[in-house]
């Protein structure tokens, strides 16, 4: 399990177990170091060149990995009690190179770009069931979080 | 949810959120009617034309959908006690006329083909995390199983 830049968000590495007929990937268990509950799993494609940003969660925590095609993955911290409040970063996921699982708990805005040519596949298995009043959304281009796609990829 | 003509299998509709940048797709919640425990998450790619045959669980529920690719499973009951023993069932899955869930209760044989052009990819959300002393292979042209994958696709 790796540390990020930004407090509380940490990746592992996952395993792909390699096999002509395709591969079986780990993705998260119960006895996981990281896993606390159980809430949803669900998936979200992203068509290549498609930016879906920006999710906030206040309660639910993230854990995302990417089975099918590559992102860019960009967080924000927007916890004003963090010692990393209003930190950036930014990640690449995708196999074979990058196959991990992301953490990114509450307060940690977040949104994702499909580079390459395939479609990608995010597959998250939160710890509560999807809720809409915990979950907010931002514009892409938001005044409150210091980064534009348009610029860096 | 729908009943299988095999006892205790049964498959449940999923949504499929549309959206232009790529769908959001339900697979399971923690208040999902046949939900009872989380054990593991794990994904099996399989690469078109390929046949994965058989797999049987003594302990573990497989909860499986298909969010890329299409794919036929075949199921077929080898618990003795049960109301459907020796009985088939040959299922298609894939989006978007079959997006389902399907719940593989312990004791089932099950193999799966993907059909098309494009690669499959299974993900389980399984009651408890894999475990090879619960886990049997059987041989893709088994004598047990009343099922020649050669014939029938």
């Amino acid at each position: 399990m790796d540390k990020s830049i930004i407090s509380g968000v940490c990746f592992t590495s996952l395993k792909e177990i390699s096999d002509t007929r395709g591969s079986v990937l780990h993705m998260i268990r119960n006895d996981s170091p990281e896993f606390s509950q159980f809430g949803e799993c669900y998936f979200s494609e992203v068509l290549p060149g498609v930016i879906k940003a920006w999710k906030l969660h206040s309660l639910q925590t993230q854990n995302l990995a990417l089975p099918i095609g590559r992102i860019q993955i960009v967080l924000f911290d927007m916890r004003k009690s963090s010692s990393t409040f209003k930190k950036i970063e930014i990640l690449e996921m995708g196999r074979p190179d990058k196959y991990f699982r992301l953490l990114i708990p509450p307060g940690i805005c977040y949104g994702f770009k499909c580079i390459g040519t395939e479609k990608a596949l995010i597959v998250n298995c939160a710890d509560i069931p999807y809720t809409p009043s915990e979950s907010s959304i931002y514009p892409i281009n938001s005044n409150e979080i210091p980064y534009n796609w348009d610029e860096n990829i």
